[in-house]
C-alpha cells in the first residue's frame, strides 16, 4: 500500500513526516515508486503521462484547491478524484475577496491612478447599502466569501446552477436576473466545460453600467479581450483579478498596465503543507476504512 | 434662537430641510445671520475670524469627525464644542481600515510594484494568526476598527492612555510593550498636543523590523520624513495613508511616488449630510431640553 507524491519536494517532506506519524503502515514515496502496482493513492497537481502504470490506483488527490487541471473524462473509470480541503483555503479566500471587494467599493483603482500623478481629489463614498454585491459559485469558497462580506452591509446575492438557501443572501438560479441587480460581481465558480469563458462580453453587457469585477476563479473563465473592451468602453469601471490564462501572464499583456485593473499573481489561496497533509491523510484513512471520502469530486459535474 | 451654518451650501440645504421639519421654531441661516446676538449654535468646520460677534453662542458643532481643527484653548470659556457623531462614520472607517489592513497583510503594495513591471511572482501568504495587529486610539473609531478586524483571526491589541477592557483585544497603556508586539500598526488617535508627531523615528524603531503602518488619524500625527526613512531603511516595509500634512499633499512630495506607500486623499470617512443633520438636531434638542449633549467634547482632553 503505497502513496506516490508528485509535487514540490519541500512540501513533500512535510507530507512524508505527517504520513510517518499518522499512517506508518503506508509507504510514502516522492517522485517515483519502486513498484507501480503497489501505488493506491497519487498526490499531485497534474496527471502524470504514465498514469496507466498505476493499475491499482484508487484515488488522485489534488495538492491545490480545484481539480480543473485534471481531464476528468480521460481518467480511468474506477479512480476517484479528491480536491484539497483545508481550513486555510477558505480563510485566505475570505481575506482576498474582502480586500478585493472593499478595494473596488472604495474606488482604490481610481485613487491609485491619482497617486501616480500626484492628484489629491476625494470622490464620494457610496454607502455599502447601495452597492449590490453578487457571488457566482456557491460552493465552499463562495459561501466563505459571503460570510466575510456580510459584516459590511452590502446587499448580497449568489448565483448557482441549483437552488440554494443562504441566510441573508438572495439566491438565484436565473443568471440574467442575478446579473441585472449586481453592481460588484465576484466570480468563484469551479472551472468546468459549462463555465469556461462565462465572463464574456455578453455577460458584462447584462450587468448595470459601470459594474465592477472581482475574479478569483480560474483564468479560463474570463474572456480577457472582452474585459479590456468593457473597461475601455465604460460598461465595467474596474476589476481585481487573481487569475489569468495563461499563468504567468506574459509581461507584454495589456492587462498588466490597464489603469482600472489590479492584478495579483494567483495568490488568493495557498495550501499550507501541514494542513494539506492532514486533509490527504484523512481522505486516505477514510478510503482504507470504507468511509465517505472528504473532498471526493463528482466526476460528472466536475467539482 | 438661531443656528448659523458655515460650511458647504449644498449640504447646508439638506440641513435646512431637516431643521425645518424637526425644529421649526429655530431660525436656520447659511453663511451669515441677520442678528449675530441671536446665534446660539454654530455649525462649521473652522472657527470664523469674527467669532466674538456671537456673544450668546452656546455650541460650536463640527461638520466632520474630529475637532482638532479648532483651537480649543482660544475659544470663549462658556462655549461647548460638539463633534460629529453619525453612524456612517464608524461604518466607513471599518471599511477603510479593513481594506488597508488586508492590503498590507496580503502584500498589495509589493504586488502593485510587480504589476508595474509585469512580474508574475507569488510570495508566501502569512496566516492571519501570525500577523499581530495593533490599534492606537480606542475611541469610537478604534473600537469599530477592532470589531471589523476580529473576523479575520489576527491577534489584536489596542493602546490608549487609560486602561480599557475590550473582548478579544489585549489592551495596553504601556506604549513600548504595545509596539514591541505589533507587526501591523493602525493609528486612529485623536490629534491633541500630546499625540502630535507621535508617529516618529523613535516610535518606528520600537516596532518589530519590517512592520507595516495604516494611518487614518491626522496628518500631523506623522513625521513624514521619518516614515520615508524607515521605509527606505527597511524598519517599516509598507504603509497605507489617508491623511497627510498639509492636505492636499503637494504634487512633488516624495510620498506620492514611494513604491511601498498607498496614499488616498482623506476619504476614509465622509459625513453624509442627512445623518449629519440628524446628529446636529439631536445635539441642539438636547441643549434646549437641558439634557446631556451627544458628542460634547472635553475641552481639556481635546476629544
Amino acid at each position: 500500500m503505497t502513496v506516490l507524491y508528485l509535487s514540490d519536494p519541500e512540501r513533500g517532506a512535510v507530507f512524508r513526516a505527517a504520513f510517518a506519524k499518522a499512517l506508518p503502515d503506508v509507504a510514502f514515496h516522492i517522485g517515483q515508486a519502486p513498484d507501480p502496482l503497489a501505488v493506491r493513492w497519487l498526490i499531485t497537481w497534474t496527471v502524470p503521462a504514465d498514469l496507466a502504470r498505476y493499475q491499482n490506483l484508487r484515488l488522485i488527490i489534488s495538492v491545490g484547491a480545484g481539480v480543473d487541471q485534471f481531464d476528468l473524462t480521460a481518467l480511468p473509470p474506477g479512480v476517484g478524484v479528491v480536491r484539497m480541503l483545508e481550513p486555510g483555503i477558505p480563510q485566505q479566500m475570505q481575506e482576498y475577496i474582502t480586500l478585493a471587494t472593499l478595494a473596488l467599493h472604495r474606488d482604490l483603482p481610481a485613487y491609485l491612478g491619482q497617486q501616480r500623478t500626484g492628484l489629491w481629489k476625494a470622490g464620494r463614498n457610496l454607502p455599502a447599502e447601495e452597492r449590490r454585491v453578487g457571488v457566482m459559485g456557491l460552493g465552499q469558497l463562495g459561501q466563505a466569501a459571503l460570510t466575510a462580506l456580510r459584516a459590511f452591509g452590502f446587499p448580497l446575492a449568489g448565483w448557482a446552477r441549483s437552488p440554494r438557501q443562504i441566510e441573508g443572501v438572495e439566491c438565484f438560479t436565473d443568471l440574467d436576473a442575478f446579473l441585472a441587480r449586481t453592481d460588484l460581481l465576484i466570480c468563484l465558480l469551479p472551472l468546468t466545460t459549462e463555465t469556461g469563458n462565462i465572463l464574456d462580453a455578453g455577460l458584462f453587457a447584462r450587468l448595470p453600467r459601470g459594474a465592477r469585477l472581482v475574479h478569483a476563479g480560474r483564468g479560463r473563465h474570463l474572456d480577457h479581450a472582452a474585459l479590456i473592451a468593457a473597461l475601455n468602453e465604460g460598461q465595467l469601471s474596474a476589476a481585481v483579478l487573481d487569475v489569468t490564462a495563461p499563468e504567468p501572464l506574459p509581461q507584454e499583456h495589456p492587462l498588466w498596465s490597464h489603469p482600472q485593473v489590479i492584478l495579483t499573481p494567483h495568490i488568493a489561496c495557498q495550501t499550507r503543507p501541514g494542513d494539506g497533509a492532514r486533509h490527504v491523510i484523512s481522505a486516505i484513512s477514510a478510503d482504507l476504512a470504507g468511509q465517505p471520502i472528504p473532498g471526493l469530486v463528482d466526476r460528472m459535474r466536475g467539482y
